[in-house]
């Protein structure tokens, strides 16, 4: 454990601190909005290369398990809040009693535990897909001979981004998987595998006075388990299916209560009168499927999820174009990182590329490109000729 | 001299840092560019409690006339540049030799010495008020009886925000403020008093290449010598007004040889032909006058800066809405400053307060706000209450 805050540095009085646990990428890009509001952040990082470690001035080095890591992280702030689950509820709750925790331990925990969830979405009367914690081979088997093969599997902790996320066609691949040992705080859960017309999710920020505001419903396309494009607003949902979508989270972030961020992610069915909406997975902090709000609406996700934490009216969430499209870029060749930002940058001088300052591995994030306008289609031929550029899959 | 960046921070393979001379709200405000960009800023500071010190982790701590702290400044940069022109062209020529200096020393001399910029400028054939350089209370009093009184006089060099700038209205208040010693590298500046019809500025970055974008005419106003409100673009001129702007700032930034970015403030006079344009002042870094770019610009001006001095292709610099108009918050009652903020938050949500991180202090600079809309009427009352309320001028 280290800080390294500079012992010089002199705050104003009444600038407020927020400690954020978490130094990745979300952590990172809190800090234009924190800078732009007269924010401090103080983020706890595992590691020295966790990007937002570059930017942020105020660091904590430590592991979230530790109380004692926590409560440094924690001195003198305003609020605590995060940017991943992976943080104890317990220790969270604990760290309440001095400091507003915004998600709260309770609500954190079924961002982090998708049985919980499953669980607390079945008694609140959410759409979700049919499922059950399957404690063997044999309940797993039971349960796709009723649902049907295949059957989505996965633990109900410790993915993220796809991985731990398993569809399974038959007994013999059943058997594979579940071989494979779990996390001592981990079940299986089994869901039906949905048929889905489309992936959407949608952005909620809440604030602890209630104030919600909801971002469009956006399509997503999900490649590798990863978001890897985002349309905003999703151009194939109907008035009805977009009040279906703002009802349901705003009605989950007032039923989890939630403070901060919530992210949605839900399918597309074709239901007995029309479309209809099964929530797949959430996330209660910035989300992936939301970096388009930092150009593309009036207030980003980062700005109102800051906002909510420190309890401050929230901004106006509207998009400032008719549509952005936003699309993940995907480490590829490092060296030719610089010669292809200088091809896109000069290519399309609206794009806005976003490089997360993390080290090039392919297969990562490392960055996303966002365009904004009118035209979906010449939107997405844009940012994808950028990723596809930036990961070095072309070079024309 | 002191340096604070954490040894354990580690940059990816190619992260480009930026060195930059001062650690202002100018340079505060080149951090979310730079963040999201994937540029790492190291900024110079003579004191912890400059505000860009508490969002950017690599501090310098040193003078700007100590060329040892310069060279520290510059280590493994790949390009400098500066967010004030206090810092001496001799240095920078130096330092040009080891690493990109934008803008060069010898550009930056024009942004900082006034008689070289009038001297420049009647080299270039470049409107601009009559002039003269006045050696005493004689001559400038033989300027007058020419141009007329009242007459404007400055120091050439160390002025900022209005500061030794005076308006002359006689023998008598000649002699009392040419009675007051002048900086050893100064001379006295007389300039005709403009009769104008209103102040504008723009806005161009220049790369390496000669590659130049320019914002929108702006109106500004000025109050107390600083500038306190800008409407982008200026909705009074027409056409050929914008376009002979246009030409004469590019031209500036051309001729000067100017990397980044240029701010020149002009007088609008009623001419023989219609209006015409008068250069009143420059400032090579972003300007005051450019901070409604930040959301109003599909590139803001920070961004447009450091991909100048990288030498990356420069961004879009149309704006994004039919105005903008920002208004600049000044110190009132510190005390008040958070629950003014609730109010303005809670009052418009579309409105962006950026808060620069300053001690609140009465009459200085603390922040700005900015919307943007269709109606400037409108957007002028929004403004101009946030930046009242949050001075504490009126409470309602």
């Amino acid at each position: 454990m280290n800080r390294q805050f500079p012992e010089h540095s002199t705050l104003p009085k009444g600038t407020p601190t927020v400690a954020v646990v978490g130094a990745g990428q979300l952590a990172r890009m809190m800090q234009p909005a924190a800078v732009h509001l007269g924010i401090q952040l103080r983020v706890l990082a595992n590691d020295a290369v966790e990007c937002a470690v570059a930017v942020v001035p105020d660091v904590i080095f430590g592991s979230a398990d530790d109380v004692q890591v926590l409560r440094e992280l924690c001195a003198d702030a305003i609020a605590l809040t995060v940017e991943h689950e992976h943080v104890s509820s317990d220790l969270l709750d604990e760290l309440n009693a001095s400091i507003p925790v915004h998600p709260s331990g309770s609500a954190l925990g079924f961002a982090r535990d998708k049985a919980a969830l499953r669980v607390k979405l079945t008694q609140l009367g959410m759409p979700q897909p049919r499922w059950s914690v399957v404690a063997d081979v044999q309940a797993a088997n039971e349960f796709a001979a009723e649902a049907g093969w295949p059957i989505v599997l996965k633990p109900s902790r410790g993915g993220y981004d796809g991985r731990g996320v398993f569809i399974i066609r038959d007994e013999q691949q059943l058997a594979e998987v579940m071989g494979e040992p779990l996390r001592a705080d981990a079940v299986w859960v089994a869901e039906e595998f949905v048929p889905f017309a489309r992936e959407v999710a949608m952005q909620v920020v809440r604030s602890p006075q209630g104030q919600a505001v909801a971002y469009p419903l956006v399509r997503t396309l999900q490649r590798e388990g990863m978001c890897a494009e985002v349309v905003a607003p999703c151009p194939e949902s109907s008035e009805a299916l977009n009040e279906q979508a703002a009802e349901i989270v705003l009605t989950l972030a007032r039923d989890l209560d939630v403070v901060g961020a919530l992210a949605v992610e839900m399918y597309v069915v074709d239901g007995e009168v029309g479309e209809a909406l099964l929530i797949n997975e959430i996330a209660m902090r910035p989300h992936n499927s939301g970096h388009w709000t930092i150009e593309g609406a009036i207030t980003s996700q980062f700005e109102n999820h800051l906002r909510a934490v420190l309890d401050l009216p929230l901004g106006d969430p509207s998009p400032r174009q008719p549509y952005a499209v936003m699309v993940n870029i995907i480490g590829g060749d490092a060296d030719n990182l610089h010669y292809a930002l200088l091809h896109c940058q000069a290519r399309d001088p609206q794009a806005k590329i976003h490089i997360y300052g993390k080290a090039v591995r392919p297969g990562r994030k490392i960055g996303h490109v966002t365009v904004l306008g009118a035209n979906v289609e010449e939107l997405l031929e844009r940012a994808r000729h950028a990723a596809a550029y930036l990961r070095g899959d072309i070079d024309e």
